[in-house]
């Protein structure tokens, strides 16, 4: 196993811990943003790293990367944290998700999921081992099993026979993962390929992309990666109960609450997570997919979760929402048209200590992408101060003052 | 007067120079990077800062800014420096080349230029009195002459017509800058307009647009500003002679050369420049208006000009070119798609040290923000780092010797 977890301090079931890497330490409970394509929209590397961020993991996604650039290009610059330039840990998710969210365009069968790219239209087909190989290229610290996801408002049997699915993809995502993780990297092949990747179980389509020009061997992660598993079952706490036990009886590095923020009731959320959270392998980290709100975190923090990630404070940054201890800001609006305060007066990252709402709203009403870079900044700030505070109260033992007085605020609104 | 200008060494027709400032010392010659509406389009002002980049001045452009988010909203803010947050020094231009730019949508008289808003299609009107009450307002430390731009092919009698307009929207500039910068500014008069704008001469239209919400007389510049003169005359030299004789007679404290690059052949535009630059008045700065490509400031270096404004670093880098020391490459060229060179293996910029072509091939491909902003970035730090290095090279008595090994490597091609 690549990664080391150690539970620290706890305080009712929430914990901090630390996880450790072969790229670098990361304290939790951890907000890892997202970077889709290789990129955390709207912000620069540099900024990720600087101590006012300090993102020590960030989240790639498979299928994204897959399609573009493709895993030819990717290999070609040395996989992927060389080929973005990013030497922190990272976690890639297994494409299961983006998939099962085309809807209509993929067809879903036991091999796996077929669908057409977005990029180009061609038709690819993504299945555990598709997904464990092209993860393996990408090398990040931290591989996802290929699941299925389940609508927030599935039934019972609709929910049993995804969460079914998903076990057997968990059990052929675990057997493909150890074949190509104990393999000895051999020397490339003639034709360019390595032999690892030739000899995996092929899959029905080709892997697609295929890169332009030349092909190089290298990428091929030269470190074991962890894998971690996924618990579904909507929103049914049997299923979900059982989802978590089956999973935990295929073994995995760390597990993940899977389905969860795609539609359902806030509260039946926090019910699935209250009730499964604290039954999650203890010894192992705790990944809340796809979540959530600043609040969102802080209660699932409260109900022992470990790590988080979500586009809210990339995206909704870029659509001109700030997240501030007071609550949501839309920079839009009128109000704002001369306001000379920061963002958030309780934040001081650069954003805050530079710029005034009334510019803010300026560039965002221009268009310019300085709108977009700065929301995201201050966003990514405040979730990421968020919970270097959070990590504080649980070591500190304050975490239920924190989290009563965070959310009192939060709600209070804005001056 | 605000600026203090000392040429402290030259090499030929080329000087170096201290262009002092309330808001910082200005080594020339030095590009200006445009921030036409209060940013400079893809990059963040602490990146500007940088000791990479380093610029010590940005330009504004008081036709974007006039329209939106319109005087009040940056008088409100304190002046455009409080409200962009940038505490280096700026100059603001005057609106006459863009609303100049507008074409057919305008109409040029004797009194100013009537045309209508790019932003919601109102009726605007700018005039020499406007735009000195609008860069008043602004406060930067080097405003412009409100003139007008003859295109690069006019005839002699269309350009001696235009070029009589300007030398008499000139006065008129200086006289209601004069106007406006000595008058001590008196307490807020009761409707919330300080007394200054008042009592400046009336438009035929008012201010455009009105800023919503309560209004706030802070925002005049608490210290005089500096005025330049423009010369125009297209590409005749007796009459850029004459434009440059008769706005001397005016008086202001520096001098540029407006009206090249719109159009006309490059020889031309150089034989402009090395007909005029040296004849300009000699202790004060002289700035080629909206020029050009790196290999164009070399030369125009050694023709004698001291500042230069240009929207290719950005403009260009927005849309997928790169400046390099071997010339210009454009990222979305398929060849770069496995590229693991940096854009310019001679530059030491953030972007060069970290990213390779093929990652940012993919961002520019993928639509991703950061393309813009790496490129971008890569852009300003060459053009930056070139003008600082022709400023060692005259001081260090190299410059013929820098200009024919910069004007070499640009010609041998990309690797």
């Amino acid at each position: 196993m690549s990664i080391d977890f150690q539970v620290q301090a706890t305080a009712g079931e929430a914990r901090a811990a630390t996880l450790r890497t072969s790229r670098g330490v990361i304290e939790t409970p951890v907000f890892m943003p997202v970077g889709t394509g290789g990129t955390v929209k709207g912000i620069r590397f540099e900024e990720l790293e600087s101590p006012e961020l300090d993102a020590r993991i960030i989240l790639g996604n498979t299928y994204h990367l897959w399609l573009r650039p493709g895993i030819d290009t990717i290999k070609a610059g040395g996989g992927l944290h060389k080929f973005i330039g990013w030497d922190r840990a990272m976690l890639t998710d297994s494409g299961g998700f983006q998939v099962w969210s085309l809807g209509a365009l993929r067809k879903i069968t036991e091999e796996g999921t077929e669908f057409r790219s977005h990029v180009d239209g061609s038709l690819c087909f993504l299945s555990p081992e598709v997904s464990m190989e092209v993860q393996a290229v990408l090398g990040a610290e931290i591989a996802m099993v290929f699941d299925e996801c389940a609508p927030g408002e599935a039934t019972r049997d609709e929910a049993r026979r995804s969460m079914e699915l998903t076990l057997r993809w968990a059990q052929r995502s675990k057997d493909a993962f150890d074949e190509l993780q104990t393999a000895v990297p051999p020397p490339p092949l003639a034709d360019g390929r390595s032999g690892r990747l030739a000899n995996a179980k092929p899959s029905p389509l080709t892997l697609l992309p295929v890169g332009e020009g030349k092909q190089n061997p290298l990428g091929t992660p030269t470190q074991r990666q962890a894998l971690f598993g996924i618990i579904q079952g909507a929103g049914h706490l049997d299923l979900r109960r059982e989802s978590l036990e089956r999973t935990a009886e295929i073994g995995f590095d760390g597990y993940a609450i899977g389905g969860l923020s795609v539609g359902e009731e806030k509260h039946l959320m926090m019910e699935v997570i209250e009730d499964i959270a604290p039954r999650m392998p203890f010894p192992k980290p705790r990944y809340l997919m796809g979540v959530g709100t600043p609040e969102d975190l802080i209660e699932a923090v409260a109900r022992g979760v470990d790590m988080f990630d979500c586009v809210l404070p990339t995206r909704n940054g870029r659509n001109g929402q700030a997240f501030t201890s007071r609550g949501k800001l839309n920079i839009k609006n009128a109000r704002f048209a001369l306001d000379q305060n920061p963002l958030d007066e309780s934040c001081s990252c650069s954003v805050c200590r530079r710029h005034t709402r009334a510019f803010l709203r300026h560039l965002y009403q221009s268009g310019e992408m300085l709108a977009s870079t700065l929301l995201t900044h201050h966003n990514l700030a405040f979730f990421l101060d968020t919970m270097k505070r959070v990590r504080q109260a649980i070591r500190s033992g304050q975490f239920a003052e924190f989290r009563r007085e965070f959310t009192e605020q939060l709600h209070c609104g804005l001056e």
